[in-house]
């Protein structure tokens, strides 16, 4: 009854407790993979006492030192926001998220449920990383939803999802063995998004020192297609194709 | 943007901890009315520091000594269990639950979330005093929700009933003038239900050594029909109709 494939991680947890209660959370509605990106402390007793029996999640826990090193491998990188919108990419109820989760899972693809700072929450840098964010509705006078109620809310729709899923018998539809035909990974988008970043400034088109939104706008249009893998290569043949045509360009001019 | 009419009532919680996240997560999704029946410590400094910034739903919360007092005044008193069947009442899903006390909310009737103990859940006497129960899927390997989880989990989905409700606009259909058109609170459903006892019981009907699942049946019965307080009010009439016409039965054979 475990839903596989679907990670949580979370971001610079201060309070060892929350993660233990997360772990709790995630173990009551299935799911099994728990990557913690420089948590404050971490074992600690207190993550341990609010597990209350979920050790298993705990002692199984990745700790790593950036975010996008918890991302390798995941199609979508699902951020929580307190925020309902953010400029980046796209904003998801919890209930649609689920569904794009469980959807993603039963094609055979990886996820990130990805949860912030307790006070601060994630940062618009860590944001740019996520391909979709979702908004969990709370009142508006009384907004700041503790880390692990966030993450039992998101899991307890992701098993409402599953349930559904389960109960109206949709085959999965595994990924082609055509490894091209899959969805891009988050690092292949990010390595997408670096490549156009280099061009754009290259090309003078981005000033580093004024960047403004255009890369977080690049970003939103292209996490909001839900590239292929294919496609990413076909983009960045075609990136490397300007860089070298402007290269072979200015060799032309110049004759250096 | 707060949901009125939502009582939230924790029996004998433990861990003052769990009352302050309970109340927290209250707060968060915009519901107001905290009872505590017979907490273990209370008020509390965990109490307070978990609720973090939810510290008006602490103040204002109710401590009574039993269950019954907690529901006074409710049309509703749906109760958290982790078993999915209980003889005496219907079983809810989340979603369900949260539209039928959104509906109810919406007509101007009371209504009351029922959570018991950290380890033992809710008794089946306090399973009984409610008239409708509603279990949170879990994964069946380790389904034991913390108490102030399952209170985000359902309040959470009141909210977005509540929302899904404003959205569409349905307007509010409140309670008639009329008292006895109301449906029967859960005190009033009591009444009832002791009244039915007492004549099964002077009837020979009900063995008070061995009762069996006769007034869990019963209860079941008349929970699951949503009575109006007129109907109360009707079935009752029959009842006293029938131990009077007992009484002079007997008055009438026996002479006393």
């Amino acid at each position: 009854m475990n839903i596989p494939r679907i990670r949580i991680v979370l971001v610079e947890t201060s309070h060892p407790g929350n993660i233990g209660a997360a772990a709790r959370a995630m173990k009551n509605m299935g799911l099994e993979e728990l990557v913690l990106v420089a948590p404050e402390a971490f074992p600690h007793p207190q993550a341990s006492a609010r597990a209350s029996g979920a050790d298993d999640i705990l002692a199984a826990a990745r700790v790593v030192a950036t975010l996008p090193e918890a991302l390798v491998g995941c199609a979508l990188a699902i951020g929580s926001s307190a925020r309902p919108r953010h400029l980046a990419a796209e904003s998801l109820e919890p209930r649609g998220c689920a569904a794009l989760l469980t959807g993603a899972v039963a094609r055979g693809e990886t996820c990130a449920l990805v949860f912030g700072r307790e006070r601060t929450g994630l940062t618009n840098a860590e944001l740019d990383h996520c391909t979709q964010l979702v908004h969990i509705p709370t009142n508006p006078a009384y907004s700041s939803l503790n880390v692990a109620a966030a993450v039992q809310v998101l899991a307890y729709e992701v098993r409402m999802s599953w349930l559904q899923r389960a109960a109206s018998d949709v085959p999965a539809q595994p990924a082609g063995s055509d490894p091209f035909t899959a969805p891009a990974t988050v690092d292949e988008f990010e390595q997408l998004i670096e490549h156009l970043q280099q061009v754009a400034i290259e090309t003078g088109f981005l000033d580093p020192l004024k960047p403004k939104h255009l890369m977080r706008r690049l970003r939103r249009l292209f996490a909001r297609t839900r590239l292929e893998a294919r496609e990413v290569a076909i983009l960045r043949g075609l990136l490397s194709a300007t860089q070298g045509r402007k290269r072979a360009g200015r060799r032309d001019s110049d004759g250096d």
